[in-house]
This record gives C-alpha cells, sequence and structure tokens, in this order.
C-alpha cells in the first residue's frame, strides 16, 4: 500500500509499527488500529505505556537469567524450591512451559539459545560459563538438561554434558518417547525406537 | 493463567494489555511480547508511542467525518476530487476500500455507522444531520450510498433515502449482483434474483 492510501500519517504510522511484529500483516495491523480508535483514549495509553515499560525496565535475575522484576526472580528466591536441582532450558518461554506443568520445584538455568552455528550462535553466546559456575559454588545435585529434541538441542547436550561431566554433578535429559494420547502406528520411527531402548519398569511409567 | 505462571509483572502486563485486542489472544500475546523483549528498546518505543499518538491526537475531517490529521482530510480539500457527488458509507476502512479500487474521484461522508435497533444504534447516533447539511449547502448533485447489502444496510439506506428525497439531489446505491469471477451456480438465489432485475445494456455493463 503506498502513502495515499491511509487517510492519517498518525494511523499509517500504527499500521507500520503493529506490521513490524511477528505474524501480523498490514490487514491485521489495520483492523488493530481502527480498533484502537474506537476505544477511550486510556486503553491506547495503557497498551502503549506496557509496551515501553516492558522493554524498557524488564530485569534478567542475575542468578538464572529469567527475566525478573527483581535482582534475584522469583523463582530463585522462593523458600520453597529445591535448590539442589536446576533445569536448564533454552529461553523464558520454556521456563513458563515448565512452570505450568506443576511437575518441578527446582530452579532454573535460561541459556538465551542453543548452540547454532547455521545461526552463527556459539557457545560464547550462551549462559554456560555462568551455569558451570553456579554448580561449582551453589550445591548443585542434579542438572536436568530439558533443551528442544532437534539438532541443535543435542548438540547443545552434548556440549554442556562435557563441560559438567568433570563436577560432582548428576547430569540427566527429559524423557523422548511416544506423546501421552499418540497412537503407536502415528509415532515418528526414530521416537519409537528410542522409546523401546529407553523403556522403563512398569510401575514407574506412572509414578 | 494465573498470576503466578508470569516471571515478571511487566511481562503480565503487556500480555493483558495485547489480549485485549481483537483477535490476538494470550498464547499471542505472550509471543508479541517476548518477540518486543529481543529487539532493540527503540522498537519497542516507537511501537508504544505510535499507539498512544493514534489515539490521543486522531482528528476527524469537519466535512466528511473521515480520520485526518488536519482540520479538514486530504480528500476534502484535494483540489482534483469532484465535490459534486458524495458517496456515504458506513465507516473509514470502507473509504479506504473504496479509494484502494481507485474507481471513485469524488467525495466521502462517513456515517460514523448503520442504523441497528439490535445495537442500539439510531439515527441520531449518526453522522445524517451533517450530511442533510452538506447537501443543502455544498452544491451536491448526487449522493451514492455505499452501504453494507445487509439488513442493517438497508434501513440506513431507506432512512437516507426518505431524509434526501424533499432535497434537489440525485440519489444512487452502488450495484448488488454477482461477484466478478463467481460462477452463476454457487451464487444465492437473492443476489441472482436481484442481478437478473437489475440487468443493464450489454455494452454498458463493460463500461
Amino acid at each position: 500500500m503506498s502513502h495515499q492510501q491511509y487517510p492519517s500519517v498518525l494511523l499509517e504510522n500504527a499500521v507500520n509499527e503493529f506490521s513490524r511484529l511477528p505474524g501480523i500483516g498490514r490487514k491485521t495491523a489495520l483492523r488493530l488500529a481502527l480498533h484502537l480508535l474506537r476505544q477511550p483514549v486510556t486503553e491506547a495509553v495503557k497498551l502503549g505505556e506496557a509496551v515501553i515499560k516492558l522493554r524498557e525496565d524488564i530485569r534478567y535475575c542475575r542468578v538464572c537469567h529469567n527475566i525478573s522484576d527483581t535482582e534475584v526472580c522469583q523463582i530463585c528466591s522462593h523458600p520453597g524450591r529445591d535448590t539442589s536441582t536446576v533445569c536448564v532450558v533454552e529461553n523464558i518461554r520454556d521456563v513458563m512451559s515448565i512452570e505450568n506443568t506443576q511437575q518441578f520445584r527446582g530452579l532454573y538455568h535460561v541459556l538465551g539459545g542453543i548452540i547454532s552455528p547455521m545461526d552463527g550462535i556459539g557457545p560464547a553466546d550462551l549462559e554456560i560459563n555462568s551455569l558451570v559456575e553456579r554448580v561449582k559454588t551453589d550445591g548443585i545435585r542434579e542438572i536436568i538438561l530439558a533443551l528442544s529434541t532437534t539438532m541443535e538441542g543435542d548438540t547443545t547436550n552434548f556440549y554442556l554434558f562435557r563441560k559438567l561431566a568433570p563436577l560432582d554433578v548428576k547430569v540427566t535429559t527429559i524423557a523422548r518417547g511416544i506423546s501421552i494420547g499418540d497412537e503407536l502406528e502415528y509415532a515418528d520411527e526414530v521416537t519409537l525406537g528410542r522409546s523401546i531402548l529407553n523403556r522403563v519398569e512398569f510401575s514407574d511409567s506412572y509414578k
């Protein structure tokens, strides 16, 4: 769309900015902007300020590197969490996903990505040294590697394992296998093969 | 999702505000917020300020009621437009749609809605009196009613026609018929029937 087709530069700017967001095309951006025009001024101000404050005021926990409103995040500073177990994840969203399962009461360590030579991301770009430091000083007994089950995830798992093996810590990875509710005939061969190799005692599988 | 599941109140606020927008659920809102966290601060500030300025500084053309950055919009003040023909539309988006066709060089009049008793919108809520005033004073020779082909659109068309009939102005409506590229067998009966009743000279139909 050319400039001429917007009746207002203010509208055009808002459409331009909205459409820079992932998954938002110019049509959707226009719909969002026109919606805001029909709302009270306070609505637009609340949205605008929330967006600016989010980016300007956000902090990262100095222990686990998750986002936080405080120097140490609410998970790291929670008295009820098991500080001897640390789950290593790629990003903030993974922390939220695992928290949602309510199956984990330990702490986290957010790498900030995974090793991906294709994208130019090497070990030095990730929070790996700080993880090693935590293991050396914080009395951690188990590190759970909870990375994507992709080539990059596997590469990162191996790299981390090599770094952590000399230290006095148990290293585990999340279980890989058939998704709950899936029928075997639709599972891919690699997953099915792994799920047989990594079979568990029947009684343990319903823990 | 409960409060606990967000690692930051700033993030939670941004997700809340994004998810108030139409068609944006909490998952998408989270994706947008996390995307902004990965961008430079300036990106978030530009989006936030565009949203606030759009709503705070927007003006409406005092002639046609389209949105505008100036007291009279760029269409109404354009020297090349045909001021004797005014197209009546429901909203801003309809103006943009018709402008995109590049088939119309007249002016517009934005009603700000259509008569809809179900939604509690009556003639007094719309820019109808100002339309009648324009016809009385601005030398308008033709009013084109370009409203939705719905019950509410028809009701509004009839109401406007009654108001305009006593005045010295021709009143037309946009053509209704089979969409270009449609096959007859898939057209609905009402549209097909209308398209036969309102048939035009063959040579006129390719104007």
